[in-house]
């Protein structure tokens, strides 16, 4: 893509009310657009790179046997009412009709996803099953602070698993852990990222956390001195020791939830009478998991976890495209059609390129835009590069000189 | 796909609540499921298609020069009641958070992308520009019967020109009407597709419909019976003669509204301030239109315009799979691993199959599903085809038996 084509421009500042690194390095890169506190537009940039994520997490989904659906935003009271959460559950947006009638927005689909699996589960035959969206959420915030990382409104993954017995269900949110593990370490956090033991809340004794250890987390979580377990603060405050081997010693260090898995013991199969016939005849209640991804949060984890003071540094399967082009301004024409060519070139092999083609624009702004935006390579062509391309990567700080098939030979 | 693994069987009859065909049918062939009247759950089948509606229409968008963005649902009421909306529009849901806070759920955004642009827009040189997405809008509906054609929540494509002048704004308004020609002819309804002159509400004196005659139609459209040009109810009303040549018969048919085009005249740009430099350093107002296509509502025209007594028949362009793959129930085992073969060998084609794998289900049975779903080609393999398979279309009654390579050849 053009650059002189795309309708944002960078910004020297951010806006002065927002705090959170990953919101100010998004919005000055163009990336998203601030409609109110933890609300967000995607422009151009930021859409290709949460596009990109969203592939990698669907990709995975199908690959663990996930059937995907898509099921709505507005849902009905009475759904909400049935599993006690119409009153129970603070953060709900409710809306009321002309006609009186009211319905909930939903930050998580449990009351959707049961009812609709009642009709098509009977059988053991039937079962497992695994049933996933990538669909918007709404969560009531009254103060959303950090970005992408805390959203009224985001884009996330729900995964339901069903099975007919609790083995089942603990092998499959075992082999579920290693496939967000998996997800993790191909956006380049995965280092990074505790599989964290939290509690169940009402649904189950244990659950689990993906916890991103960055600066800009909101949640606290305490690596154990002794076994290394992470730990989230609601276990700790309550046990004060660690569940898994005792020791009371722990190092505390902030991180973001980018992910959470569930068991969910009867409590929704309950509420909707989500029951199976077993083999020998008996009925019996279904034994479900539910398994969530942000995408927004992920993206937002990303920045927070890979930056410098000249902007963001995205990882290759992420970023909004793999080479920045640039083209710094000059009277000699041959390096324009030079420039172009190369453009050409790497588009033609599947490179996604960002061209940097805009006219009287000097060298310093070009390579602080392109700092800024954090795209993997840089590739310059100017007066001083002759018939050879100047290549850098975003987080290195040497550059050297390519021909135009030394660098695609290098990309691939 | 192995239609063994699908979630979700087709159902003999239609909910009684559900009066739409192409609901009724849409919900049998478990492309989609009710939640409530007006919103729907897409289930894997109808997902499947969705998305093929949707990346046609964004292929076409990206080329007509569109910018892809995503807004948000969840809107400040401020952007409302500044154009007025928030009081003058029935059908906009309105939420009120915990502490007190209003917010619209958009139903269109003309509140989002005008002020978003206002911090782009300077000079005649940013423009013209494209800006659109592919989002899920609400609307309240009281009274939601027409399936997927009037939703309470629907995924809608909205795009937004922005000009330096009339002239510019006039010459992109029909060349997007050709654009949207072309993908109705792509998803086989461009014959029964009528350009229907509109009005333009309070924002310009006219605006286009793409009205798809069929009898499922919500509205009246008036073909002139001497210059055929297709008028709505509206215009009708009030002019009683073809606005164009002046006839006053009309031939009248039932339709439905699958795309709208609006010029706005200066109503939105004034609310927001979008102003720009024009060459001559003068401050003027810019120019705009905007182009909407609902994409549910699109997939339940092209049901209600394609179908027989057995079910639908999908274009080729949205079918959710191209083949479905029909093995019958055999103690001939090598039957069932010719099956198997052919299965795979249509996959590695880039053929895209559903396979119907099941057992103790007999001819009768598979042969009504394969009816119901509508695949464009139908292909059996029985004792009685030996290593040959047989096809047929959806659409017509004639079946033959060829060879793989035939077949994959035939698809091709």
């Amino acid at each position: 893509m053009k650059q002189s084509k795309l309708f944002i421009k960078t910004k020297r500042e951010a806006p002065k009310d927002e705090e959170a690194i990953n919101a100010r390095l998004l919005i000055r890169a163009g990336f998203i657009d601030k409609l109110m506190a933890g609300v967000y537009t995607f422009l151009p940039l930021g859409l290709r790179t949460l596009k990109k994520i969203e592939n990698i997490i669907r990709e995975e989904m199908n690959k663990a046997g996930g059937q995907e659906v898509l099921m709505p935003g507005l849902q009905p009271k009475e759904n909400w009412v049935k599993t006690g959460r119409w009153d129970s559950m603070d953060d709900l947006y409710k809306i009321k009709d002309a006609s009186g009638r009211e319905f909930a927005l939903g930050p998580t689909h449990e009351e959707v996803v049961f009812p609709l699996l009642k009709n098509v589960i009977f059988s053991y035959k039937d079962l497992p099953l695994y049933v996933y969206q990538i669909q918007n959420k709404f969560r009531m915030e009254l103060r959303a602070k950090s970005g992408l990382l805390r959203g009224r409104e985001f884009l996330m993954k729900d995964f339901y698993s069903f099975h007919t017995d609790e083995k089942d269900r603990d092998d499959y949110y075992d082999f579920m852990a290693k496939v967000y593990k998996n997800i993790f370490d191909i956006l380049g956090i995965g280092d990074k990222t505790h599989y964290t033991l939290a509690s169940g809340g009402t649904f189950s004794k244990y659950s689990h956390e993906f916890q991103t250890v960055t600066d800009a987390g909101e949640d606290t979580i305490h690596i154990c001195c002794k076994c290394e377990m992470a730990i989230n603060d609601d276990i700790i405050k309550e046990n004060k020791s660690c569940p898994k081997c005792g020791e009371s010693s722990f190092s505390p260090k902030k991180a973001i939830e980018v992910g959470n898995i569930f068991k969910l013991k009867e409590k929704f199969a309950d509420d909707f009478g989500l029951k199976f016939k077993d083999k020998d005849g008996m009925e019996k209640t279904v034994i479900t998991g539910c398994y969530g991804i942000g995408l927004g949060r992920l993206m937002g984890a990303v920045v927070e976890s890979s930056y410098d003071e000249k902007g963001m540094i995205w990882p290759e399967s992420i970023a909004p495209f793999q080479v920045h082009l640039i083209r710094l301004t000059t009277n000699d024409k041959r390096q324009t059609i030079f420039a172009d060519k190369i453009y050409n070139a790497l588009q033609k092999s599947g490179v996604e390129v960002l061209y940097d083609d805009r006219e009287d624009i000097g060298a310093g702004e070009k390579f602080a835009d392109a700092d800024l935006i954090g795209i993997p390579w840089r590739a310059v062509v100017s007066e001083r590069t002759g018939n050879k391309i100047e290549i850098k990567k975003r987080n290195e700080k040497k550059t050297r000189l390519v021909s135009e098939k030394e660098f695609i030979k290098t990309l691939k």
